[in-house]
């Protein structure tokens, strides 16, 4: 990695992981950087057909070792042609979920294990992982409750899942932000908006290399 | 695995792989199994659509850590939906081309490395890796050489490679054969016809489990 810097935005549905990458975004700009926010699979061709397979609705046989190949798959191409050259041109790249949401969906909720998800991962991100992770953390009732809320939003398959599922994927975050504690920083999420992006505000200058 | 034998067939292009397993298919029928003979994406929908996306030449951007996880992808589903069905069900299942392809070709000729290839097939596979793996060993050569003869077949974008690259997977191949020893039988597939397939009607007699 050249002077670029890489951090990814991690948690629940309804954790407040969009509003906090407006936030950072404009940290990350008075810091002087050029930033690009994405998510997978990002408007990236080969990534979106592959996450057309995973989310048609007729493929209900996709065994879950399928899925978790695929997702590995997209992500492995949004990376070569979208963040990778953007942190080689020096920029801030903040992107919508990423690894830890494979460890903590399919590894830990799927049961799949998180140790056999992040091979396959390691493999599709080889040298870059994310410098920095905020990891927005709350109780599923919470966020699950602020989506039902916001009648805008499109409903997704997975904000269909259950409760429990849901608190199997805060279980597997926990455990994956126990095991990479230099990378993951978590944030207490529950609180009111104001507080949290203040907190993500703070983090943020205080990870953020010095200006370019 | 229950009563079931897994067997894959390996090697080169034109090496005489397809020729060998309708004489594999008739020896194991004399032995009184039931056999399903199959290959990826083997008819798999979801298979189907992944190997669709690898195929695309449109898809010029295409990673090759991304194809190295699609096809694992792809592996999965036809073993999940067609191969580990019919070994539940006590058949003899013959796939032509399976986890070493992906080794010799991605692994080794593409450079991304056998033993990085390795870990994601391993979690495509899980436990369900093949029992029996016959390994048609020819000179690129010869093999391509057969296949220019061959004028009712298709000509694909594999067989465009250069002979350096076809080379670069007998290689690959061997080095697979010598960390694989118990599993993977090598054969001489450079003789003439009768006395390859003699060879192979002798190892499948010895290796293939008693009558089910
Ligand atoms: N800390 C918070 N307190 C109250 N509401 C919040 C908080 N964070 C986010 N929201 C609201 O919850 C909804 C989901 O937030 P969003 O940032 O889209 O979450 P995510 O991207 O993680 O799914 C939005 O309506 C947002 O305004
Ligand atoms: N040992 C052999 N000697 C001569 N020709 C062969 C031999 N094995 C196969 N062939 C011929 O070579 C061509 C390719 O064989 P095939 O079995 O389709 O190879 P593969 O499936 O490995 O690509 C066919 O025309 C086949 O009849
Ligand atoms: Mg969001
Ligand atoms: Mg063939």
């Amino acid at each position: 990695m050249k002077s670029g810097f890489f951090i990814t935005v991690e948690g629940g549905e309804g954790a407040g992981k969009s509003s906090a990458i407006q936030t950072m975004i404009e940290v990350a700009a008075q810091r002087g950087f050029e930033i690009i926010s994405t998510r997978e699979p990002g408007g990236i061709p080969i990534a979106e057909q592959i996450r057309g397979i995973v989310l048609d609705r007729a493929n209900t046989a996709m065994d879950a070792r399928t899925e978790a190949l695929l997702y590995a798959a997209a992500r492995r191409q949004h990376l070569a042609e979208k963040v990778i050259p953007a942190l080689e041109a020096g920029k801030v790249v903040i992107c919508d979920r990423f690894i830890d949401s494979s460890l903590a969906y399919q590894g830990h909720a799927r049961g799949l294990g998180i140790n056999e998800v992040f091979s396959i991962n390691r493999f599709a991100v080889g040298d870059w992982m994310p410098q920095l992770t905020i990891f927005m953390d709350v109780l599923p009732e919470v966020g699950l409750a602020r989506i039902e809320a916001d009648l805008s939003r499109e409903v997704n398959r997975l904000d269909l899942e259950s409760l429990v599922f849901h608190r199997k994927v805060r279980e597997g975050y926990l455990l994956v932000a126990e095991r990479f504690p230099d990378r993951i920083v978590r944030i207490d999420a529950g609180q009111e908006l104001e507080a949290v992006l203040q907190k993500i505000t703070e983090v943020l200058n205080q990870k953020l290399p010095g200006r370019v």
